[in-house]
C-alpha cells in the first residue's frame, strides 16, 4: 500500500503513498498562465529600465555590445545587507544573535519580460549559469561569506509573483545547521567507505536506469529514490566537484542543455507548473573535495503541512520510478 | 536592518527582516471566511453521518449519552496502515526502505460543522486535548510505533479543504531524523548543564516577559526569540515532562485554556488565519525525563520557497517581541 523510503543525502524518511497520486492529466487540466508581452514598459528588469535598479553589480554583454544578456542587481527588499559593520555574534544565556551582514542579490535571466528557461534558447540558459558561476565566484573571495545560494522562485505557489525571469542569491555569515549537517554526512561517508556517496548514488542509478529523467557527457538528471515530492528531480555533476565555483566552460553547457531539457519536461508535460529549484553547494569554508554539488528542482504540487512541520518527513503521492517514466515519455517540440 | 537569531532547540538560524512586515492590518482587510451552517447533511464527520466512516476507533461520549463529543476515526487517505504486515526494512546499496506500517487517523473534535477552535467553548478545547490524549497512550502501548504525532491544519494554506474541524494522529515505525535530532539536542544539553534547557528557556522567558503572550497555572505561550514566522507561538508545560501521554486532567484544562486563548487572539486580531498547529513530544522508545514536550503553532502567512529549502534557515518579517506585544494587545470578547 504505501512505502517508508529513506533518503540517505538528507536523512529524511519519505512517506510514498499512491494513493494520492498527482496525476499528469490533472496538471494538464489546469488554467494556463495569461500571456506576456515581450517588453513591459512598468518591469523594473526590462530593457530601458535599468535605471529603476541601481548599483548594478554585474553584466553579461550582448554581442556587439547591444545591451545585456543577464544583469546582478541588488534585491530592493534584502533581507541581508553588504553595510553590516559589526559581524560579531551577540550571546545573552539562551539568546544567540549576529547582525544581518550578507548578499541578496536578483540575477534577472534575460532582457525578455516574457520567456520562462523551458523556452529560452541554449545560449540564454548557457549565460545565466555563467553568471552564476560568476556570483558564487565573487561571493567565495570574500572571506566574511561562509555560505553561497543560488535559487529560482517559478510561480506564486513557488514563493513569487513577479514574473519578468529572475533567480537569486544569498550569502551569509553563518552556516546553517542543515547545511553543515549534509556536508557532514558525505564526510562520513567518505571517511568511513573511502568513496563519495553521490558519486556511487550517480554511478548507481545510471546502471539501474529507472530513475533516469536526462542523461549527458557532464550531468545526471534523475528523481531521487527517495524523493521528497512527485517529479522532484536531482541534477548531478558526474564529475565530482565540491562547488559551482568549479564548473568549466564545456560543463556550463552540458548543464544548460540538461536544465533546459528537464524544464522543457515539466513545461511541455505538466503544464508550466511552479517550480523552486536551488543549488546545493560547498561553502567557501569546506574542504572543496569532501562535498558533490547538484542542483535541485522541486515543483510546487502539494503543500507542506502540519504533518511535514511535525515530523520532518515528507508524502510523496508517485513512486519515482513512475515519476521518471513519465518525464521520460514526455516529447517536448524542437527548439 | 535585520538580525540573525539562532533557535538553540531547532539549531535553525532565522533571519529577522522587519522591513518586509506582516503588519496586523493586512489581515484585517482579508475577505473572511464564507459563514458555515452548523449542520452540513453532506459532511461525513456531522453527526447522523457516522456510518460513512468506519470503523470508529475511539468516542467521548456527550454528557448523558446524548451523542458524542469528539471521535477518532481512519484517515480515508491514509498514508499509513496498521494491515502491513512486514516490519522489516529492507537494504540494498544506498537503497533503504520499509513497508508503511503505522497509525493515520482522524480526531472528529466536535459534532459542530461551523465551529473553529477560538469559538468553541472551553470544555470542548478540554474534550479534544483529552482525546489527545487518550490517542497518544494507545498508541504508546504499541511496541511496534516508534513516533506519534498529533497535529492541526486549519485552512487552504495550511494544507486542508475540509471545514468539520479535525486533528490527525500519525505514528509511525521509523522515528525520523529531525525528531531524533532535536530530542539529542536536549539530551545533550542535560548532560553538559545539568538542567533541561527548555525548562531554563521557559524559567527566562517569564522572567524577561516580552515574548510572551498568555501565561497560567501550569503552562506558558510565548512567541519564539527566534520564531520562525510572524505569530508563531509555543506553548510549554511549566512542569517538566517528556510526554504528552503524561499530561494530569488539571493540566489538560489549563492546556486548554492557553491553547484557547491564544487561538481566540489570532482569530480576532489577525481576522482568523489559516495555521498549523502539533504537539512536539518525546517518542515512545525514548526516556521521558530527556525531552520536554511543547505545542508549536504555526499561522500560515508566508510560503517557503527557493531560499527556505535550500538553506535550512527562515525569514521572518516581524521582531519576535513585536509579534507578542501585538497578541497582548488584542482584545478577544468575553465567552
Amino acid at each position: 500500500m504505501s512505502e517508508l523510503r529513506l533518503n540517505v543525502v538528507t536523512k529524511e524518511w519519505v512517506i510514498i503513498a499512491p494513493g494520492r497520486a498527482t496525476r499528469p492529466k490533472d496538471f494538464k487540466s489546469r488554467p494556463s498562465r495569461p500571456p506576456l508581452a515581450a517588453h513591459d514598459p512598468d518591469c523594473p528588469f526590462c530593457p530601458g529600465n535599468e535605471h529603476l535598479t541601481t548599483e548594478e553589480s554585474f553584466r553579461l554583454p550582448a554581442a556587439l555590445d547591444a545591451g545585456w544578456q543577464t544583469r546582478v542587481v541588488p534585491n530592493r527588499f534584502p533581507v541581508l545587507s553588504r553595510d553590516q559593520t559589526n559581524p560579531a555574534p551577540r550571546h545573552d544565556g539562551l539568546k544567540h544573535a549576529v547582525d544581518g551582514f550578507g548578499v541578496h542579490d536578483v540575477i534577472i535571466e534575460t532582457p525578455r519580460h516574457d520567456l520562462t528557461t523551458a523556452l529560452m534558447p541554449p545560449s540564454q540558459v548557457e549565460a545565466i549559469l555563467r553568471t552564476y558561476r560568476n556570483r558564487y565566484q565573487v561571493c567565495q573571495a570574500d572571506p566574511r561569506l561562509g555560505h553561497i545560494l543560488l535559487f529560482k522562485n517559478h510561480g506564486p505557489a513557488a514563493g513569487t509573483s513577479l514574473v519578468h525571469p529572475h533567480s537569486q542569491v544569498v550569502a551569509t555569515s553563518v552556516v546553517s545547521y542543515q547545511v553543515r549537517d549534509r556536508i557532514r554526512t558525505l564526510e562520513d561517508h567518505q571517511a568511513l567507505y573511502g568513496h563519495c556517496v553521490l558519486c556511487k548514488m550517480v554511478d548507481d542509478e545510471i546502471a539501474e536506469g529507472v530513475r533516469i529523467v536526462h542523461l549527458n557527457e557532464s550531468f545526471v538528471a534523475l528523481v531521487p529514490y527517495a524523493a521528497l515530492s512527485s517529479y522532484h528531480i536531482w541534477i548531478f555533476p558526474r564529475r565530482h566537484m565540491g562547488s559551482y565555483g568549479e564548473i568549466n566552460d564545456v560543463e556550463v553547457a552540458n548543464l544548460a542543455a540538461s536544465l533546459r531539457a528537464v524544464l522543457r519536461k515539466l513545461y511541455f508535460g505538466l503544464n508550466d507548473p511552479d517550480f523552486n529549484y536551488v543549488i546545493r553547494s560547498s561553502p567557501r569554508t569546506c574542504s572543496n573535495g569532501e562535498f558533490h554539488w547538484y542542483l535541485s528542482i522541486v515543483p510546487r504540487l502539494a503543500r507542506a503541512a502540519g504533518f511535514e512541520l511535525g515530523s520532518g518527513m515528507y508524502v510523496n503521492d508517485s513512486y519515482p520510478e513512475d515519476s521518471a517514466a513519465f518525464l521520460r515519455s514526455v516529447q517536448v517540440p524542437d527548439g
